[in-house]
C-alpha cells in the first residue's frame, strides 16, 4: 500500500457542513500511517495550479475541530471548469508538476455533479499518463441531486433551516385575521429537493398550503385557482415555490421579471420567481402579496444544521480516506439506506458527474401542488438532531484558520 | 387595591419575544390575588369588540411555558388605527361593554409606537367617563425606535439573527476568490436601528463592508465610490442596506423598482432597495451582483433569540402586572441601563405614542457608510446567551394554545 502526502479541495457552492467532510479528511489522515502530509488546496483545484496550498500541521487543533459546525468552504472555493485533457493539457500539466513536487498520491475532492467530472477527467489523466495518485470524490450539495447515492451531505441541513424558517413564518403571517398571499422561494434551478423540504413543516402544522416544483410544468392559471380557493376561505396563503419553475414551453417563469441577467456560466442567473408570482397574484386577484426568497442562507445557516447531516459529511470524509488508502480510485462515496441506518460505500465517478436526481414522482401529490407523506418518511431522519455550534459574545464562534501558504 | 379580571393583547408586527412578554404578564397575573380571572384578546382590540376572547385558565400549562420560545403573536395581533373617542365612540362603546361584562379592570397591551397611541386614547376614553379599567402598556417591536426606553424588546433577538446571517453569508461569499457585490436589506422604514445590528458580525472579523442607514441621506455617486474602491481591492464587497434609504430630494431610493404597492396603511410597501442597488451597480460599475432580503425571518427567527432578550421582555411583563396592581394607569413599561445592569420603570403613554427614536449620530460613522465601536457597546450585552428552543423529530416545538373562545 502506497505511501505519499494527500490534498483535499473544496469545489462548488458551500454548505452547512462541507467543512464537516474536510475536517473527516483531514483527522483521519493525520491517523493514518500511509500519509506522510495533510495539505489543503485553496479554491480547489485552481489553488493547486496557482501553488495556493496549506499543510494543516500548521492549524491549532482548536480551530480545526470548529470547522464540524463552521459553513462554507474553509479553503475557498471554485467553479472551474476543467477541459478533457485532449483539448487542453495545460491545467493537467500545472497540475502535476505541483503535485508531483509534494509527492501528492491521494487527491480528495468535495463538491457535486460538476466537480465529480472533474475529478473524473483527472483520475483518467492520471491513468493516461501513469501517475500514481488516487482520486476520491467526497458528495457535497444542498441541492440534492446526485445520482447513486441515498441523499447529500449538506441537504439535510439546508432542509431544517428551511422547514423551520417556514414554520416561522407560517406563524408569523398568521397572526392577522386578513393576511397576504405570501411566496417564498427556494433554490433549486432543475430539481426541486430543496422546495420539497419545506413539507417537514406540515409535521407541526406550521407547513405551506401549496407547494410547487420546477420538475412540474407550471400553469399560472392551475396557481392563481389555488390561491383564489384559499384566500377566500381563509384570507391568507403560504405558498412555496422552486426558483427555477418552468412554463409549458420550457420557458423559466422568472423569465417575466424585470431584471435580468446571466451568472457565471452564461445560465440565467436565478431568484426572483417568487416577486413574479406575486405580481402576477396581485395583478389577477387584487390580493395583498409579500414575496421572500430564503437565498443563501439556505446553504450557509450552520446555525441550523442538523446532527445527522453532520455526522454523515463528517464519515463520508473519514470513508473516502480509508478506502483512497485501500486503493481505491475514480470513485465517489454515497450513503446507503438500509431499515433507516446509514452505510457508506463508492460509486464509479462517472455514474455522478454531470447527472441529475430529480424528486420522484411519489413525491409529489397528484394535483401537482404539494408533497407526500413518503417524502415526510425519506426526509425526517436526514434533520434528525442538532449539534450547538458555540457561541462567544452572542455570536457563533466559527472557526478561523491560518491558511498561511506554505 | 382593586380586585378584577385583567386582558391582554398583542398588537402591530410579531417578534420573537412578544409571547416572552405574554407569559410575563399571564404567570403573574395568576399569582396576584387581586386578578380574579386572566383573559387574551384574540387579534388585540379587535378581538374584544367581537368578543373572540380566551381564558389562559383553559391552556395547558406545558403548552404556555414554551411561548417563552415561540414566535409570532400567540393571540394573534392587529393593525387597527383607533380613531380618539371625540371623532368615532362607537368602537370605545363597544370595548366597554365588553369589558364590563367580563368585569376586566386591567387592560395590557403588548406593542409599539401605534399601539401605545390605541393605549393612550382608550386610557383617556375612561378617564373621561369614569370607567374603573387600568391601561398599561407593554414595549414591543423589533424595530428599537420606542422613546423613553434604553431598548425595546425584540430588537436583541432581531439584531442576533441579523448578525448572524451577516456572518454566515460574509463566510459564504468570501469563499470564491472572484465575488460579487452582495447587497443585504434589511428591515426599517425609517430608523435604522436593525441595519445598525449588522455591525455585530464585524467582532469576529464576519461583519459587512458597508452599512447605510435611512437616518442618512443616500448618495448614489458616494455609494458606487465606495463600493469600486473595495471591489477593485478583492474582487467582491458586502454591503449592508436599509429598506428605506432615500435620496437628498426626500425620495425612497425603492421608488426606482419595477414594482410598488401600498401597503395596509397606505404607505409605499418597502422591500426590493438592495435589489435596486444591485441594478445600479451592474449597470454602472458592470459587477456581478446578488441582492437578498433578509425578510419576515428577522421578526420571527426565534430559533436564534437572544436569552437577555427573551428574560426582559419577560419581565416587562411581569412588572407592568406588578404595576398595574400596585395602583398605575396610563403607562408603559420602559428599561432603563446603569451600568450595564438593566432595571425597568414607567413612562406616560403620550411620551412614547407615535413618536420615533433615530439611530444617534454618535453611532454613525462620519462618512456615513458604516456603524461605530460606540454602537457595539451599546448592543453586545442585547445579545447576551442563548435559550435552547426545544426540538421535537428535528424541528422546533413552538407552543400551540388551544384557543377556546369563551
Amino acid at each position: 500500500m502506497k505511501k505519499g502526502a494527500c490534498i483535499i479541495g473544496q469545489s462548488g457552492g458551500p454548505t452547512a457542513v462541507i467543512n464537516a467532510s474536510l475536517l473527516g479528511v483531514v483527522e483521519s489522515a493525520e491517523k493514518c500511517e500511509q500519509i506522510t502530509k495533510v495539505y489543503g488546496a485553496i479554491n480547489g483545484i485552481e489553488g493547486i495550479i496557482n501553488h495556493q496550498i496549506i499543510d494543516f500541521e500548521n492549524e491549532d487543533k482548536d480551530e480545526l475541530a470548529l470547522l464540524l459546525t463552521t459553513p462554507s468552504a474553509a479553503l475557498g472555493s471554485v467553479r472551474y471548469h476543467l477541459e478533457h485533457y485532449t483539448k487542453d493539457e495545460t491545467p493537467y500539466l500545472n497540475l502535476i508538476k505541483v503535485l508531483a513536487e509534494l509527492d501528492i498520491k491521494y487527491f480528495f475532492y468535495i463538491g457535486g455533479n460538476d466537480s465529480m467530472d472533474t475529478c473524473q477527467k483527472l483520475n483518467e489523466y492520471f491513468a493516461h499518463i501513469g501517475f500514481d495518485c488516487s482520486v476520491i470524490g467526497i458528495p457535497k450539495t444542498i441541492d440534492n441531486d446526485l445520482c447513486f447515492t441515498d441523499h447529500t451531505p449538506g441537504y439535510g441541513s439546508a432542509i431544517k433551516y428551511i422547514a423551520t424558517t417556514i414554520s416561522e413564518i407560517h406563524l408569523d403571517t398568521n397572526c392577522y385575521k386578513k393576511g397576504r398571499v405570501t411566496i417564498v422561494e427556494i433554490m433549486g434551478r432543475d430539481a426541486g429537493w430543496l422546495t420539497a423540504g419545506a413539507k417537514l413543516a406540515s409535521i407541526n402544522n406550521l407547513g405551506a398550503d401549496l407547494i410547487y416544483l420546477p420538475e412540474n410544468v407550471f400553469d399560472v392559471e392551475d396557481f392563481l385557482c389555488d390561491v383564489k380557493k384559499l384566500y377566500e376561505t381563509k384570507q391568507k396563503a403560504l405558498v412555496v415555490v422552486g426558483e427555477g419553475l418552468k412554463t409549458a414551453n420550457g420557458e423559466y417563469l422568472l423569465k417575466y421579471r424585470h431584471f435580468n441577467r446571466a451568472d457565471d456560466f452564461g445560465h440565467l442567473q436565478l431568484g426572483g420567481v417568487a416577486q413574479v408570482l406575486c405580481e402576477i397574484v396581485n395583478d389577477e386577484l387584487g390580493y395583498p402579496i409579500r414575496s421572500i426568497e430564503l437565498n443563501l442562507p439556505q446553504r450557509c445557516a450552520s446555525h441550523l444544521a442538523s446532527k445527522a447531516d453532520i455526522i454523515e459529511a463528517y464519515q463520508c470524509g473519514k470513508w473516502a480516506l480509508d478506502k483512497a488508502v485501500a486503493g481505491e480510485t475514480g470513485k465517489m462515496v454515497i450513503m446507503k439506506r438500509i431499515n433507516n441506518a446509514i452505510s457508506y460505500d463508492l460509486t464509479t465517478l462517472e455514474n455522478v458527474a454531470n447527472k441529475i436526481k430529480y424528486v420522484p414522482d411519489a413525491f409529489i401529490n397528484e394535483a401537482k401542488n404539494n408533497i407526500t407523506d413518503a417524502y415526510l418518511e425519506y426526509a425526517i431522519p436526514l434533520i434528525a438532531g442538532e449539534i450547538p455550534i458555540p457561541f462567544s459574545g452572542g455570536m457563533p464562534r466559527y472557526a478561523k484558520l491560518k491558511k498561511k501558504i506554505i
